[in-house]
């Protein structure tokens, strides 16, 4: 069997039982959004908040994720921290250290690396991240900027995607299929790459993070489960429901649309990092709601199907 | 200006110059084995040692740093994990959490991502780390494997490459030159690949890391600074001496050279993760000496040029 007929979902379930049991200073390890690690150093009666250590990596490759042709390395850099800080933001958390892996063919123009290292520096600087590492290594023919970011969060914020109730709202701030409405079509290119392109105009501009909004509904206390919705909106929710074993329906009417967009592009694109949580229907006042957690075999999430980017199929 | 003109360690020093300065809970950033990092929630008042948390990252690209059709891939991801375990080690610290990112192309086989992560897990095990994440993605051609691995070390049990005094003698642990001494020449191909071919038939019994040695060296207080020699034995010595702005005297005559290798072979090889660290001469008893530190204009290693592994050149 190969990596195409397995989908990565599948490599990574296969992963996750290989792994087996972890110790148990690991709080989560594969399966979510982080990895959350309980600091051995840390004692519990201390009167400040007990932190957990929050890690997180994604790897972006040339031709499967950009065409380098049509890309700002600036942006491409800012993206690729970018990607990483959603996933911090997702758990409650706040980033703090990262570390830049690059490679890249012999003759790659240096000044394409600096502009974008700036891209990842200029990020980094607002949100209080230290660049503290990495690796540079050769490729025979592709640039690859993979970045693994650290962050904390105190334990009572900590934010899962296997929180959610029956009853509960499901919460999103901003709007969907922005990005997937510039995509154009590139022969033999992943969904991705079309969708990355139409972001890459922006200058990073457009690739929002939430990450002041998920600390504050983190420190709130309301919300149940989050995730942010890079696989697409459809994706999120799907994945909060596997993970807290309930169902979803989804009211479409309530789907807040980018101007231009569609809503297959709003519940498919991806490529946007929004959040999506889950609140206590007594407490969901102010958020935007577009739809409900419920139980077992009431939910039309399930017909939607999972659209989002797989990268081996 | 391209990056085979620039060079890899030009881009480092080029990256680190670019992120500036960074904040103050950055004991070390760019520039040593490890990022050495202050956890905000430590309390130095507490009784417990004040520990300090480590990360690394090393990234294995095929043909560059591996050929598939001869590679084992139990030994590639044992030693993808080894290259990471040897830079904790370096800095006296214990190995903790790792997160693993696997690139390949779509008709890549499962059973052989399967058999790497067995390598990956056996050594985690063996040194009690836990894999608590990742990414998988698929690239164009090449297999890519990158890991980016967390340790922690008491603040006074850590060890850099800047601490070095003339007077010093400089000690290691092992002998060099073996996996050098099994190279043979492939066109076309990095050094690194032919030792690492060489090295790769040994199915990860000989990829020997000294994490037990290091910690011992840690916890006596003895060492002044330490490295390990994954670069060779000439360049990590190099690179003490340029962090500790000293020189050194190499003895070529007690330099430890493996079984069937040359001198050559042991002071350039490269590709074995040995220790290298330097001890006041009052305390070196019973340590292997290969040489001393000394002041500016005295040393002979610099005539011995660096000759270690650059990714771009």
């Amino acid at each position: 069997m190969n990596l195409s007929q397995f989908g990565e979902f599948g490599l990574i379930d296969l992963i996750s039982r290989k792994l087996g049991k972890t110790s148990k200073r690991v709080i989560i390890g594969v399966g979510d959004d982080c990895a959350v690690l309980k600091l051995k150093t840390q004692n519990s009666k201390l009167k400040t908040k007990e932190k957990l250590l929050l890690i997180t990596t994604d790897t972006l490759i040339e031709n499967v994720h950009f065409k380098i042709k049509k890309t700002s390395f600036f942006d491409l850099g800012y993206k690729a921290l970018a990607v990483n800080i959603s996933d911090i933001a997702a758990m409650g958390g706040v980033p703090t250290f990262a570390v830049v892996t690059i490679g890249a063919p012999k003759k790659f123009s240096v000044k394409k690396i600096e502009e974008l290292y700036q891209g990842i520096n200029k990020l980094a600087k607002k949100c209080q991240i230290d660049i503290v590492g990495g690796d540079t290594v050769r490729t025979p023919k592709e640039l690859i900027v993979s970045i693994t970011l650290l962050g904390e969060v105190e334990k009572e914020y900590l934010l899962t995607r296997s929180g959610a109730r029956a009853g509960d709202l499901i919460c999103v701030t901003g709007e969907f299929g922005g990005p997937a409405k510039n995509k154009f079509r590139i022969t033999n290119a992943d969904p991705a790459t079309e969708l990355r392109i139409g972001a890459e105009r922006s200058r990073g501009a457009e690739c929002r993070i939430r990450l002041k909004e998920a600390r504050k509904i983190a420190r709130a206390r309301l919300a149940t489960a989050m995730i942010d919705s890079s696989d697409g909106l459809v994706r999120s929710i799907l994945e909060i429901c596997k993970a807290s074993k309930v169902e979803a329906r989804i009211d479409l009417n309530k789907v807040p649309i980018a101007k231009g967009a569609t809503l297959e592009q709003a519940l498919y694109g991806g490529e946007e990092y929004e959040l999506v949580f889950t609140v206590p229907k007594s407490k969901a006042r102010g958020f935007k709601v577009v739809g409900e957690i419920v139980g077992k075999g009431q939910g039309n999430i399930q017909q939607l199907k999972g659209r989002g980017f797989d990268h081996f199929k």
